[in-house]
């Protein structure tokens, strides 16, 4: 439905995903699980071989004008009614036996939710090559970032020294557990939906277990224990699978923002020929990029919701709620795809500014650094004491707007301890990076 | 984006709503307020009288490719960004001067906004004309229906007696406040967005409040105490206004769900050709009109939480909240208008089974009755002695399968004080349907 | 059921709004509408005047213990059905006669919604009230900060200078608007209901207007065309106008928590005693109050939607839905009336560091006055002159790391028009405030 | 927060669920992690033996009044502030040595995040437990009803036969699925929180892992690869977890309220005193357990949104975000878990109307059996005679509103083939269950 082509297209979605979601894409979908399932029935004997080819050789969206099923639709209620309908006349056309076996006891819901999967199993493979990339991309920064220095930052105030490479392997974390779930969704989620008309395939009679086990097969999807028509809980779950996606990608973007804003300018997206400038203010770079994946992890939410309200769908079919998850999962799944796709752009191409990170480490009299400094002080002048001179001298520091080292090397207590360049050490990295490199080899280790 | 021609447009959209929300529609909003903007600055004198026909001859959306424009806001970040870049370059092919004040004094999200709200001011207009259509449809029912007694049902139990004159005043009541909120839309939300990089309009210098007085005036847009570019209440409640009337549209549909079911069958959405019928299960009749509405109902309470989630917009200018709003707003309006033109058909084609909700009323061997005749009965025999009688009645009813009034009838404390004439007119709808007219009065005489 | 003294009841509520919302308020707000509709039917000589005085010396909810009210509860399936009985018998202990008229002729339901309307009704009162403040508060520093100028951000980005008083005007612009939805709710959404079982009020036969009318004026409330037992709107409208309020107040904090940034440090929420501060951080001064704003802004979208969502109940009376609303509507007061009460600290406290904001004016070599600048010139040196070279001297600025104003100064083109102290004069406020004023103005008359 | 002694909250609650999320148990939850830490320490040798004692001692609930940890979160922010104040206090009076250990390298969010994993571990413990119960009471039923014919409904339209046996299967298959993910969530996303200030345990110097695998040992949880303060996927995740089982839980609510409608009454909740009657209206049987359900399955999908809204949390500690989190889990888990009693006791206690579902069947002209009986024949007279032959038999039922089992009798074409014996065993299950046993064997298999 939405068109990478499209005015927004571009800026929200994957033109990949956004392909594989058209009317014409969910059509051919539609139509592979018609084809399949004459191919199971007749691998099975329940339909004459001789109807396969005619019916394989009509399952070609090309057939079906979208708009005539377009309107029929709005009357049928469902695409798949109108779509059978046309597709048996197609058949009828050459070959008025083989008609007569098309759409065998199924029912448009087994066509319509297994036509989705087979879009959405596409899509999948789509998020997860470029989400493969991402984690690449962030596990290269992570390594080389072990020794960038920037000031941490809870409740958006510098707090204590972190390194780039561990923001990034916090990012990269968190979407390895994702790649974990999107993974999962193969062999539980995207699976077979085949129950006939009320989830007995009574019509087929004795027969109906050997015809899905076959249609699986045919579509290389797995069968389910039983049809699940009106248990979405799949459904619901592959949404939040690719909501919590977006919402990581959300996370990185917001840091990123964060850290391109004119006053921190510790980072920024890639630039480029039309990107994110302004011609009036050339000293703006506007966040193109993660703006989209904000905008992405501000929408998904909503959208998930929809998907867990309409699980209490009534009986053997709903009365609406499954109607509300057609254009909703595939929303949640081109957002979380555009999503992606601007993040692997922005971390690909990330510049960083690293003095000015090390510059605002050192800015507020180095008091970012008091912590570190009085742990490892406490080494040589045992705690009590290292804690008490170091708040002293961050009192001072603060006061005299002066840097904390500074102040610490003019403290009779701590030269008469420490030559400079032990003092100046406590400052380095080494002194208060604590488990960051561990932290990332461990992510690292798992990737 | 959703086009009603699309295989899902018809079903779950309208097809004038869809076509203001097309790529083109959007454009051209924007194009309408460019040239807007131009014929206000010149009736202000702040940009030469020669400028305004070559820009208002380059506003037209047939200009600008949309394949070009969507690569553009990509990068971009919004698509007024490389419109106006376009559109400058088209008026310079022309008009070199004029070329220069092209979107004079602007910002990006000027044009975008007020675009938007033209858009969404004509997506009113059709919302409003259709929702009059169905006010009138149910006026008209609830007065022809007052005597039409059926089953009120209480957590889906049958309880007491109503009438289907009261239920269709109920549908009205609601959605003439709907009417009051959405004609409230025009003069509190549907306002001008014009304030310049930051809300200054400084570069308009002493001029800005006159061009925006101008510029309200050619789009006929009210202009309101400043600009709003982070202070999004305004589409949070337009949000809210159509997601109320979506709502209430649900409620409709969900009774007449429940009334066309197997069991209860007192109502039925048209028929038609092609409409909702199976073809392998001819005693079927799918609500397809409702089904369509519950989906919106379903859909819009997500989308709609998107809009305030997306409200804390920082400083001047939102980071991907705002972004959010884009595509999540048109869908709203459009679930809204597809599910009231679904409602209208149904409402206006509703077919009754009055006989079967009579039956209903006797079911359950007339134990609806039992708390009207309780309170008319104390007339003659005295409170308690009247809710003594029916109770003990009631009971032989429920034990013997008996209609409460043969019961009653046999009862010699009832016979001896009413002959069955009058015993029967306690069952009559004279005697329970209590405040229902009164009720339907007040609601057309709001109409 | 949340108090102000549980443990996160004083960050996250207001102490009156949860005072209001405790178990024993709902248990007494129900027994005042049994209480008055007592009054009622006796001024309409419905049920004897003697019933009056018994029913209502036993309206104290201190009389009904809600240990067992709640067993009870969980299983009749709401509270109002124990509540009367334990009331009747409450009553019939001194006046078994009494005892027969209590709740005559209503439903649960409609003990259940005026009592919550009644508790909405104080709530929204102290939620006016702590408006009011606020917005005065705003009024005050929107009118004393028109002369501060700071940087305008999009994007994050420093933009074109504003001025803090137009960022005070643009806050209270958009609660002003929430002023106006508050009080609307009070005509329009808190409004009696009373309907009896299925809405006739059929029980009391011809006298169920005048028992409404009667009621509504015993609790001050208006009766709506009829009763609205699953027409929900008004509900969703009500949370709607506190989530409009919640999100204002979002944005607002969002504001501050930016400003408060480390590396902007312009704005500051009011220190005190244990107030935000980090004994082993000291240069760090969290935004508590903010953060609640923020966190209930986060919150309050999803408990809306449910709110929505919950609006299609099926019939005469919901099986859930309505069920959805008793914790949900309280919810999301309390955490507008937190949010308000947090952010009301905050304003009134606001600590600004104006000359911080200046320096932020002139970092970045002065290019966010370009704008201005360039359009300020024009007036001497013509339009596209003062472009052009102001484009010229910014690119010189930034590449140099140099003022803008001291490259201009430097130009011969320039300084043969301009002396310097007309040049500095640029660089004021009156260069680049534009409409600055003239908004604040607009929206203190207001107020 | 909610207590099972509330007043809603025996109805919407589970006592045992509730108890886990007091304040107290929060506060006690927290001191756990607090000893927990100290233990770990020690057998680090990180702080020394001497102070575990005394901590130990110290992490008790009731030192700590809450109303004055209330007071002191609202200014400090967050309760683990106040709490680690209080508890160092506590210590101090009894070893001011040990006070200094006191929540060593830790930060707030270590201790609360961690907290909150205890509390949540506990409550996954209760529901698992529930949910067992109910799969084993749904596998009863499976198997026990596999013989029970009622319709299957499509879009609230009875269709074709299934029975209440895969009915309950297809309950229960859905609830494997969420026992399959509760259990997931103890090995993925019930992690320890440890990561000191900003993620790094700087303080901790080297032995930061060491100290965080031996807390993981103390508090029985596994150690993450890093600490998790801002990757909130875990959260969502855990939140969709109890989502889902709160949407299955709902979908078997609303199956089991439709059949509880006064026309279907083929199925009901047990009775039992007080429990869901009306004594005005004897006939009514209140769907209260079902209701309370359906009220967990409308609120919960707008609770879930709020943790996936909340998802990007900035740099290395959120600003309301992570706060927006506190109060909605457990309202998500509560919520989940008394929908979890009230299906329990719903399903145990179900009550069927065996003959009234066979009377459905049958009624509508017994053209529910249309499909199924047209499959059979087909083994007699061909498939397309069959077919034929039944619809047109269907058409007469229908029309004279006689049972399409007597019209095929009377059929030449049909009793010239089939005795009259053989044609009664058409209608029987035999013909027209399908895989229906077979489904309910594979989902027993993995019970």
């Amino acid at each position: 439905m939405h068109d990478s082509h499209s005015l927004l297209g571009g800026l929200f979605g994957d033109p990949v995903v956004d392909a594989l979601f058209t009317d014409a894409a969910r059509v051919q979908a539609m139509l592979d699980v018609e084809a399949a399932l004459a191919r199971a029935q007749v691998r099975c004997g329940v339909i004459p071989a001789a109807a396969l080819a005619p019916i394989e050789a009509a399952c070609q969206a090309g057939h079906y004008p979208l708009d005539a099923l377009g309107q029929a639709t709005a009357l049928a209620g469902n695409p798949a009614i109108p779509l059978v309908k046309a597709l048996t006349a197609q058949v009828r056309q050459h070959d008025p036996d083989a008609a007569r076996w098309v759409h065998w006891g199924a029912t448009s819901q087994d066509i319509i939710d297994s036509g989705a999967i087979l879009q959405l199993r596409d899509a999948l493979t789509r998020v997860e090559e470029r989400l493969q990339v991402l984690c690449a991309a962030l596990a290269g920064l992570a390594d080389a970032e072990r020794d960038t220095g920037l000031p941490g930052r809870t409740l958006l105030q510098q707090a204590v020294p972190v390194t780039f490479g561990l923001k990034a392997a916090g990012w990269l974390d968190a979407l390895q557990r994702s790649q974990g779930r999107l993974q999962a969704l193969r062999s539980d989620t995207l699976v077979l939906q085949f129950g006939g008309a009320a989830g007995t395939l009574a019509s087929l009679q004795s027969r109906g277990l050997d015809v899905a086990l076959a249609l699986g097969d045919a579509l290389d999807l797995p069968v389910p224990s039983l049809p699940w028509h009106t248990a979405r809980d799949r459904i619901a779950e592959l949404g939040s699978a690719f909501a919590l996606l977006t919402g990581t990608l959300g996370k990185i973007a917001t840091d990123i923002v964060l850290l391109m804003q004119s006053e921190v300018a510790e980072a920024f997206e890639p630039s480029g020929e039309g990107k994110g400038g302004s011609s009036a203010m050339p000293h703006k770079r506007n966040p193109v990029g993660c703006v989209a994946a904000i905008a992405a992890a501000t929408r998904v939410p909503g959208l998930l919701s929809t998907l867990f309200a309409a699980m209490p769908q009534p009986h053997e079919r709903a009365a609406g709620q499954w109607h509300a998850e057609w254009e909703t999962v595939p929303e949640i799944v081109r957002l979380c795809a555009g999503s992606l796709a601007q993040v692997g752009v922005v971390v690909q191409g990330l510049q960083l500014d690293r003095p000015r990170m090390q510059a605002h480490l050192d800015s507020h009299g180095g008091l970012l650094y008091a912590e570190a400094v009085a742990v490892t002080l406490a080494g040589t002048l045992g705690k009590a004491a290292a804690h008490a001179l170091v708040e002293e001298a961050a009192r001072r520091a603060l006061a005299e707007s002066r840097h904390l080292r500074d102040v610490l090397q003019q403290m009779p207590e701590v030269a008469a301890q420490l030559p400079p360049a032990q003092l100046q050490a406590l400052f380095a990295a080494d002194s208060w990076r604590g488990m960051a490199d561990t932290w990332i080899d461990r992510v690292l280790a798992r990737g």
